[in-house]
């Protein structure tokens, strides 16, 4: 399908810049922008690759102010990544769905399938397990017994949900993800070994949540593991028992979440963030990379860096000096030679 | 089912305060205790819930004293968290245990299945492999050839043990993990380019193992990759190739052990550890969450942190005093000028 | 089989010390080396096993000078650990190899499978994939649409491709890794909530890329990430959407690379490195294990770790300092303390 850049900004409320009349036919990053295509501009660090951009349509910023000439034809919209991800999304939809339940899955005979289901080869639902209209379930997924599924949910290939699970509506867990398996809970014995606290709870996933390939949830000791609505979470994310994410909050890669702390809505965890158990998390926080966070956070709205996690500016600023410590501790012998000469002095 | 709080203090061995004819037919949180559920009190960070709980048990510790009046009734034991734990096993080993070898699963002509094994749709077992009784594999796990199972191993859906991998008794394995891919050894060729050593040896897990959700334990070169007795390790975890892990040691998420280190026994790993190769860590060593460990422990049962691992007071005084660095770095500058002045002023 | 020392310094080219008609049949650790097995001694670190080894040949640098008698016959080499690989790899090339297609695998009818092929029970196949010679696919591996899979690629259990990706010629995939999932983008909504940017692009694996257990790579969401010729990658490592990774870079386990970042060609990544998104990596670069990476590595072939990222060199010594932060501003105060007490001796 081919689309005039007068379509596109129609579309999207926004301003032309440019020609008009040009065609797209698909999309490119802006670094390798191709005739025919249209690509967008919204991190500043890519700015300069639209000068010699080869992309017939670029969507920018409202506000974007060209240091050169440009040759492909702008369309101005109010967020450029925004309108991007408009785009991309109709034309996802437009692509076929699978439908059809395949003879070659296992689907027990107590459980429920709401209209409309893919379920590919392979694929095992045991017993009980309720599954809303619209799901789609690809190759090795194991939905246990008692799952419910919500409507429009997506598994893709290899995922893993324990039994009495509950994934809400509009979910899309990712491959390998493994939702519902036992927390880490070990009392210890006095012979020196462990003895395992079975996990009688389950995990709950509300609507609108994103679960990235290989990441795990723990069920809960007891009662629930809860990821609230719109929570979205990245690759080989670790999320312990009873742990409680807040709605919107946003976890990146290979960060971990202890158990029994609750994290608070709108939170944004970059990757590689390690949160100990039992805390509180204010809504609003945002951890940089690497965070390693020891104590509850109270203050909302707070970004926070380093270990024990400290407010950015302040982790920035001591790690800039860190490099200078063997310095710093030669200057400060320095200073005790030199008062000791002092004080030598003045005895005199 | 339904039991009193007497039934229940006498098969914990604990004495009852309050009513001893009130029933409980299922558990709670304390901070989301209801009428008719048993909860428990072991850490004091949730003391402040026992006062409003509305649980009708809590199992505290002996030594638990209120501060205020309580309305659940109490029973007092040794330790809390272990005879909840009691409890729990109990009532999840009264749940039934599904058996039977499913027409769907692939087992090979070679492989030898011990009696009142459940073996799930689509699970894949290999040549010569050999299970001991009482095997629980679910669907999509592939116990490839020659893998030897103990008795009453446990394989959660899609758990991947690659060739002549030995696993023990009463191990169980969650969902996604992986025993015996390959370890990481490559060897530099001239053109810049690696090529493979091909990992000959395999993994074994003793008695009484647990591995957590889509962790991975490599193969060894050659020989094995050991994991002790009562070794408990938790969700994607990565254990390298020729490593040891000691008896009862505890592994917590994110932890990564590299290749031929040894770990003693009854060490405790927080949370994104991560520990350099062909080092040899004392027993009963502790290392505290996101510590890097670069050298080997020879002094036992230590609590270490940080980069490079400290011992702990030591790693938290100098992290307290970390985010000062910049201060300290102007005192410094401030220290030299005001030296400077009075050397001028003694030379007048 | 049995080898004598002969033939196999005649293979390897190398020098024998000792007896020279002593036989082999299988390999050993230098720990635990044993009577009719070949070990090597390549890492400094195991030279005092040498001394007592039992094996009956060991294979040793030809600059290795023994500090004692040593009874095993050696056989002097260039490099002994790649001598030890072209060994093995000869016996891991004797080893049959399972090949056909079982009848439990589902192949789509569109899919085109090369000759000498092994898929195994359980293998999903789908429309249009096309497969090179001499594959071999374990169960549970899931083969979406439209992938093309090169000539000698190894599928471990359990590995999930997503649809249009495309691995290149003697790629290893280990098992529970997932290629093409989607990238981890999400575009702010006004009222608080994320809406998905569809990832329209794929995953190019080149030739001769090894791909650990439970390891994601994540689509592009335009064009490709991309994993060039010889890239080897360690277990649970997060590649992120449009990432590129140059030529024999090899990453170590636990590793994060951020959404859009380039890495050069040889470099060295240990476990547990973190690179943040949209950054330049210089060819050659070393990164120490738990690295954080904030900008971009201009200068080739650097050796760096610590946050953020500093010369090895510089980061070692400033993590010695570390641990003396308490007594630093301990000693700044006591400063403070003389020079007051001098300025005001000078006064009288």
């Amino acid at each position: 399908m081919e689309f005039t850049a007068q379509q596109i900004a129609d579309f999207l409320h926004g301003q032309i810049q440019g020609d008009p009349s040009v065609k797209v036919s698909n999309f490119s990053k802006i670094e390798e922008g191709k005739l025919g295509t249209l690509t967008f501009l919204s991190n500043p660090k890519y700015n300069q690759y639209i000068y010699d951009c080869q992309a017939s349509i670029v969507l920018v910023n409202k506000d974007f102010t060209p240091e050169k000439e440009i040759s492909s034809t702008l369309i101005r919209v109010d967020d450029a990544y925004q309108s991007l991800a408009t785009l991309l999304t109709l034309v996802d939809q437009a692509k076929p769905r699978k439908t059809g339940v395949s003879p070659l899955a296992f689907i027990s005979d107590s459980a429920v399938i709401g209209e409309n289901a893919y379920i590919a080869p392979f694929a095992y639902i045991g017993e009980n397990v309720v599954i809303a209209p619209n799901a789609t379930i690809h190759a090795h997924c194991s939905v246990e017994d008692g799952v419910k599924l919500g409507a429009n949910v997506t598994l893709f290939s290899g995922v893993k949900i324990y039994n009495s699970c509950v994934i809400g509506d509009n979910c899309t867990l990712h491959s390998g993800c493994v939702i519902g398996s036992d927390g880490f809970g070990f009392a210890p014995v006095e012979d020196g070994s462990y003895s395992k606290i079975p996990q009688m709870g389950n995990v709950v996933l509300e609507d609108d949540v994103e679960i990235g390939a290989n990441s795990v949830v723990d069920r809960a000791t007891m009662g629930s593991t809860i990821i609230r609505k719109g929570v979205k979470i990245d690759n080989l994310v670790q999320i312990a028992h009873n742990v409680e994410v807040g709605v919107n909050t946003v976890i990146a890669a290979q960060t971990g979440i202890s158990g029994s702390t609750k994290l608070g809505k709108r939170c944004i965890l970059a990757g590689q963030v390690g949160i100990a158990g039992h805390l509180h998390i204010a809504d609003g926080t945002i951890f940089g990379a690497q965070t390693g966070v020891p104590s509850s956070v109270k203050k909302p709205n707070q970004t926070l860096q380093g270990y024990p996690a400290l407010p950015i500016m302040t982790f920035q600023r001591a790690s800039v000096v860190y490099k200078n410590l063997p310095e710093i501790q030669k200057q400060i012998l320095e200073l005790q030679k030199q008062i000791q000469e002092l004080e030598n002095k003045i005895k005199k």
